[in-house]
């Protein structure tokens, strides 16, 4: 008789963003079974999510359905459920009114959200970007603020509607300065009767002195210039204090502080891990960094639990170059990608009773889009660095994002998509289902 | 010295679907200030609404904006708004919030809504479909019906969440339960671990004794062959007498009442004019037909106001050809353009002092499509009638749809995303933003 074959190892991992989707793909041929949970049931492809803010995707453009992801990888099941808390004492995830999945190994990619450093009164007013849902928010708050404008009547209450200020100069408030300027000044002038939609303010707050910070110093003047063409005024060194309904209070370096009346300030300055790291922290006694980021083992895994391992943005991690220090890792899509493939070529040596491999960070440079034309972009080759901006940085950007867009027919939509508003510049998902809630906010 | 110019008749036009952008269009070159107010700032192509509520076309793809279709037409200023209240004798439309909007001539396109019969608490738990937000909401229901059933460990249980009823089988009804028996049968198989997504039922629920009553009878016939074939149950000859959280009681016209556990009720069923028919039966003392339309004149003005117009479903109209009996009027998108452009004419026959002229409608037959592959046509030519089903019916509904379907880029959008449908069996808008609004109904 022959004996009882024995149960797979059980992988779960907690998120389907670039870090858990790039795990699960990883453990393709491994001989597990992997349990793959989300709050949501799509990937999101977060580096163009400011382009359904800015009505310029429909959101199933960058959205994939990860259960049709992984139809051919029979290893993964894909399950919508939220964490509700991490035992890593008895090996289990509990879900949220789904009970609880064992595991034999974690991987916690639950990434970021917003971070307005204490100030979490401001999210009403000034919302964030990092789901489907903010983006539609933030496109609700940019298409009625024009909306509005065209209704009121007081000059000085109709300036204040066609004020948009973007806190944040990082690569996020750059792309979203850059094309509320385009929409303002390309796709609707000759839509609207009594205002005029170029007239709008846009405006870029930074508390630093430039724009992308993570650029080489030449390359934020650029954007800077960029910017500033597009007509964006800029404004860095200057701190945000008080947001509130009506406007904002900002604090320069040097002078006074003043005031900004606007009605559509959108949040692009800080992230903080999920709050899944407490719970994992709670759980296993593991560090958090200031973010709140799980400070990890050169492997990515918890200290001591190997069994669990942490990628992407909740992850304080290091890169590991021999005979470098080991230098912190950014918070971008490429290195929460790589940090999925080393969690699981870690699984599968631990599985084998091999060493474990530290984190190697694999740097290929960094390059954002400003708007219309307008980009830089920062490449590490094997032959030296390479730095460009305007037109062929754009075009870089462009190319580089359909490459790494998940699924084909994705690919073509976004790219016709991008071509049909190249030419007309007309960004056609302006949809406002309701009015209701600008009501807030007036 | 030149006299004083006079000031330009003021039409106001409310509402922006079929029946309201066709007036407008149709004043194009009219010397009159227009002013199109809608809640909403898209004109809806709502014929292919149920595609954004079963993930096979993305919102936009659907929603034109209104102010971007009007842009070249100097004569229209576009306001986002809801319609508070009509005072007839001021002859003014006052704005919720916005102040009030006098007019000379008024052109009422308010549309309709769903009627539950007098049983509005169904609305919670069996959503209709007549605007975006009403689509993402079946979208949602239908997407995490399966999800759900993926979770679920009970045998009973799970099949109550597999069991999806469309209430109602005019052409709304028959497209959404094709389609859902479609998806439950090529979409979804092989993205599932724990369950057979084509153990799914779809049932159709009917009142009356055949689907598409608005057909001849050897059409519905076929269209109920096609239904059984995609894998519908259909049930004619039964009344809906409850819905609740869990499920729906059933009355057959002969038999036992009997019970259907379902989480996916879809409401099909019932139209009811807008409530700004009751407000123009108020501050005019029009009557109101049982539906709450709106029973205009001859020349679709409202009696003893022959300043103000009702076009489209919310008006009870009549079609008068010479020499014949004064027929009503379906409740159609062809019927309510026909309308809008009779109130633009009588509009300028006013202002030119000629005589108002009757509405004649023209009907130039029917189409329904009832999934893949499969609907039937009966269409009215100069030659007699031409009828015909199957595959070619489904092929001609494709197409009149693509080329009635507002924007060149829309066209080529909604043509591509069929394609693509068509040949990979993927429906690609299956986004779920959250799945917290789920728990509501389990």
């Amino acid at each position: 008789m022959p004996s009882p074959i024995a149960p797979r190892p059980r992988v779960v991992i907690i998120g389907c963003g670039f870090g858990g989707l790039e795990a699960a793909r990883a453990l393709h041929h491994a001989p597990v079974d992997i349990t793959l949970v989300d709050r949501t049931n799509h990937h999101l492809f977060q580096p163009l999510l400011y382009q359904v803010a800015t009505a310029g995707l429909s959101a199933p453009a960058i959205a994939a359905p990860v259960r049709h992801l992984f139809r051919k990888q029979v290893n993964v099941t894909t399950l919508l459920g939220e964490v509700d808390r991490i035992d890593a004492a008895a090996r289990q995830v509990h879900l949220k009114d789904d009970g609880a999945l064992p595991y034999d190994h974690l991987i916690v990619a639950a990434g970021a959200t917003h971070s307005y450093f204490g100030n979490d009164q401001w999210a009403r007013f000034a919302p964030g970007l990092k789901t489907l849902d903010d983006a539609f928010e933030i496109r609700r708050k940019v298409l009625l603020a024009f909306e509005t404008a065209e209704k009121e009547g007081d000059p000085e209450r109709r300036a204040a509607w066609l004020n948009f200020v973007v806190i944040g100069a990082g690569p996020t408030g750059v792309e979203m300065a850059g094309t509320l300027a385009e929409i303002a000044r390309q796709t609707l002038p000759g839509e609207f009767r009594r205002i005029d939609p170029a007239s709008a303010k846009v405006l870029l707050v930074e508390g630093s002195p430039r724009v992308l910070q993570a650029m080489p110093e030449d390359l934020s003047a650029r954007a800077a210039d960029q910017l500033h063409h597009l007509g964006v005024e800029v404004r860095t060194d200057s701190r945000v204090t008080a947001i509130d309904a009506h406007g904002l209070q900002v604090q320069p370096a040097q002078g006074d502080a003043y005031r900004i009346e606007s009605h559509c300030i959108i949040w692009a300055a800080g992230g903080a891990a999920s709050p899944l790291g407490r719970e994992l922290a709670s759980t296993t006694g593991a560090p958090l960094d200031r973010a709140g980021r799980v400070v990890v083992e050169p492997d990515l895994s918890v200290p001591g639990h190997p069994e669990i391992s942490v990628v992407g943005d909740l992850a304080a991690a290091k890169s590991h170059v021999p005979g470098r220090d080991p230098a912190p890792v950014p918070g971008v899509s490429p290195a929460a990608k790589q940090m999925g493939r080393t969690a699981a070529a870690n699984v599968l040596a631990r599985l084998e009773g091999r060493a474990t491999r530290p984190f190697r960070y694999r740097d290929y440079g960094n390059l954002a889009t400003i708007g219309r034309n307008a980009g830089v972009v920062d490449l590490t080759t094997p032959l030296g660095r390479l730095k460009f901006s305007g037109y062929p940085a754009w075009l870089f950007w462009l190319f580089a994002h359909i490459y790494f867009l998940i699924g084909f027919r994705n690919r073509i939509v976004v790219l016709f998509d991008w071509a049909s508003a190249y030419w007309s510049h007309q960004r056609y998902a302006r949809v406002v289902t309701d009015i209701a809630p600008a009501r807030d906010y007036s």
